[in-house]
């Protein structure tokens, strides 16, 4: 495709997508299909000879669009929010149309530089400690996603636990990862990925209220370990649960870490991003004295379109030491210097986007402001939902709620628990079909709670309202049905 | 930013890029400048108010642009292509634009499925054994990456080679790989952060000559490893070595590791997508029978931009043995059904990006026929560039060659080796400070070759036959500096 070409069919894009944005809300926010008729509907064969670009736009139109859940539709409640933006948009298309490589700084020195300045950056907003800095011992990245993050947060934690052993010898002791059960489940994947096995992560329990970790139970934990000759190589806690947005004690945990040499690893992927408003730093407690490594995700509420995670550490040196290797045909002269960034050797992949070019034109177009006004939004908004939920007696609100997320569940006078939690299932999938708002739902204490995620750019008063109108309606419907 | 915003920054971002693309040829190959230039030249503290797009756009060009080594420049040679293209930069704008997450089926039927069909597409194009595809025992994906695509397959490798017991127990007792000093640096990576540590790489002899992994030492390794108690993880097979493109006999190794269980791996990164060309599918001899899974980098040579890398397995249960976990706010009926397939069960990441978008862009197109063409020039124009340097006594070629890449170094007569080895890395940096052309360096059984991989979708003929003039002319220059 020429670059004439390329103009043509880019503003055909362009439009195609601020077409699409600007009627999102005509969408059914769930896509209806059935499993298997996108597939069917599409040629089991590629074509011999190309096609026209008006092709693959009216394919999109047509066939696929029916299949897609609508993550940027102004009823969309599901899982976290996955903030795509205009200038995330556009500074993700500048990274594709430069087509560059930022595996080692030679190989695009300003695609690692500005990648420096904008965590450096972020970590400012966050208030993060200044040893997260890359001037520091320390130092920032960008990952995929926070399943990455952990995965390379453990890395270092286990490459300083076994002091550079595990990199050369691999696992040849037991290892244990401690987690609590309201831990996202991508740190047991990466244990599992990492040797440690499923048999490698300890439980630690929660308070049955907040679901905050019991520091208690992790020194309890530990010492029975110890006893059995493990060796402790990260405790995670987690700042805003997937589940229900429990926090963690990080100040707690910490200083038993911080005693007992073990790797903290905060998971503020959720959460973290909202520490942009000095009102929600209090989040972050405990992670300047006793954080060793720390991540949160801008692509989930801070405006920047997936993939954006944000991981630093206070100590870049065993996060190098398990990741770094440099065959002949990556020397350069400025690696050997030493005076660069090879941010290959901060992740698993080798190869890089150059992904700073989104977060930097994100923060550059709403400037620090535009991020506080929009956390502000998202939570003022889950607040007042969570007001009405609670004033309504057929309802039941999860406390705390701090952030963006309101838990809850319906009232079924009459139901014993398990026929009650499967009328709110009930509940949540005629919702879901109804094409007008979407949500997911989660477990606790073995029963069934509805999530309703606020903080979606699209997401207006007006928006939310609505949901808890068909919410309420669709509840008192359903309850009319039952026995 | 509102849609008429973005429609009117979007229609600016799409003219920078195809002006920048245009224009290529005015930059200079390899970024000139210095350790910590971009980032000095960038404000330590960001934004406190947002401030106009048009600025975005204007420090890109002014302070960036500097900063940037064009791997889309028609005189980039370095490492391997990265392609992009229009289709695929378009194909990834949709994405960003459509913002959705495609980490369960149930999240957007269309990103799972239209993946399902291109990989399956892409698997008939390059003639993969049937059992690759989806409605078989295996199925294909997408990954960012070669590094992640290897580890994954190392993770199923282990998972088989210990009937489950890694995932739940972890590394309980020695698993080793098996590689040759020509595989890829990511294998070892992968081999640390599975817990094997650099001591489980067993690295296979190679033969002097082809440098191809040689199957005899391979079967002499494994009985020596046998003895010692070791079991055998993975063997990776290499189609196209990163260094010189060297091919791995996989018939012969895949008879290996059949007759004692191994899983055979084949990272064909860059080779492999040269099989849409049959007449280039003798360097996939051996696949079909033996290969247990397979990767290649549709964002290296096949005009999609980074990042997508495809891999396949014949047997999808161990992969997703090692990599499945379900928790209670991932459970919907979809999945609970089992008609569905869960992306995120076949990569590290929970999150995923709609990257089949892209690659369906590219293959539509371009169809087969066009894909064919692009790997076809890239092979002829690398082949008469041999052809040039082979005639010329000034320089001795490295054989074979059959593909993109060309390896090959300057004669300096009279001077000892290691002086010619530096005289040659002298001529490269002079070559590639020069601005009109950019190449990378590999070593040899200890000596220095050049490496000039062809294949970026804006190289013609023109720039390779400047390019060789060039070289030409610098050596005889540097030669009459030398003593």
């Amino acid at each position: 495709m020429s670059p004439e070409e390329f103009r043509r069919h880019g503003r055909q894009v362009i439009d195609w997508i601020a077409d699409y944005l600007a009627g999102i809300e005509s969408q059914p926010v769930m896509s209806q299909v059935k499993p298997g008729e996108i597939r069917r509907a599409l040629p089991p064969e590629p074509p011999e000879e190309g096609e026209p670009f008006e092709s693959v736009l009216s394919d999109l139109g047509r066939i696929l669009l029916p299949g897609i859940t609508h993550w940027q539709h102004p009823g969309f409640f599901g899982y976290f929010p996955s903030n795509a933006s205009g200038p995330a948009i556009l500074g993700d298309l500048l990274s594709s149309g430069l087509g560059v490589q930022g595996m080692l700084w030679v190989t695009s020195p300003a695609c690692t530089e500005l990648e420096t300045v904008v965590v450096d950056w972020l970590a400012g907003l966050l208030d993060l400690p200044a040893r997260f800095r890359t001037d520091a011992a320390g130092g920032g990245v960008i990952q995929d996603s926070a399943s990455s993050a952990c995965l390379v947060a453990l890395l270092a934690g286990l490459h300083r636990a076994g002091s550079g052993r595990v990199t050369a010898e691999g696992i040849t002791r037991r290892y244990t990862m401690y987690v609590s059960s309201q831990t996202h489940s991508s740190l047991e994947k990466a244990a599992r990925i990492a040797g440690l096995g499923a048999a490698g992560v300890r439980v630690v329990d929660v308070d049955p209220h907040t679901l905050a970790m019991d520091p208690g139970h992790l020194r309890a934990l530990l010492d029975e370990d110890a006893a059995a000759g493990t060796v402790p190589a990260m405790v995670c806690a987690t700042v805003g649960t997937t589940s229900t947005t429990a926090v963690d004690p990080v100040a707690a945990l910490g200083a038993v870490c911080r005693e007992r040499g073990i790797w903290l690893h905060v998971d503020a992927a959720y959460a973290g991003v909202a520490a942009v408003c000095p009102e929600l730093r209090w989040l972050n407690d405990g992670v300047a004295e006793y954080a060793d490594s720390y991540s949160t995700n801008p692509h989930k509420w801070l405006l920047t379109n997936f993939d954006c995670a944000v991981l630093w550490t206070g100590d870049r040196a065993p996060l190098l030491g398990a990741l770094s290797i440099l065959p002949d045909y990556l020397r350069n002269a400025a690696t050997s210097t030493g005076s660069v960034v090879d941010y290959r050797n901060w992740q698993v992949p080798l190869g890089r986007r150059f992904r700073a070019l989104k977060l930097w034109s994100v923060i550059r177009w709403y400037g620090a402001e535009g991020l506080r006004a929009h956390i502000r939004e998202g939570v003022r908004l889950a607040q007042d939902l969570a007001s009405w939920i609670s004033a309504d007696p057929g309802f039941e609100v999860r406390e705390p709620r701090p952030l963006g997320l309101v838990c809850f569940r319906p009232v079924w006078p009459g139901l014993p628990a398990d026929e009650a939690d499967r009328a709110t299932m009930r509940l949540m999938e005629l919702l879901n079909a109804s094409g007008s708002m979407y949500m997911t739902h989660t477990k606790v204490a073995g029963r069934v709670l509805l999530r309703m995620a606020v903080g979606g750019p699209a997401t207006e008063r007006r928006h939310v309202e609505q949901a808890w109108e068909q919410i309420r309606w669709e509840h008192a419907a359903l309850a009319a049905t039952l026995p």
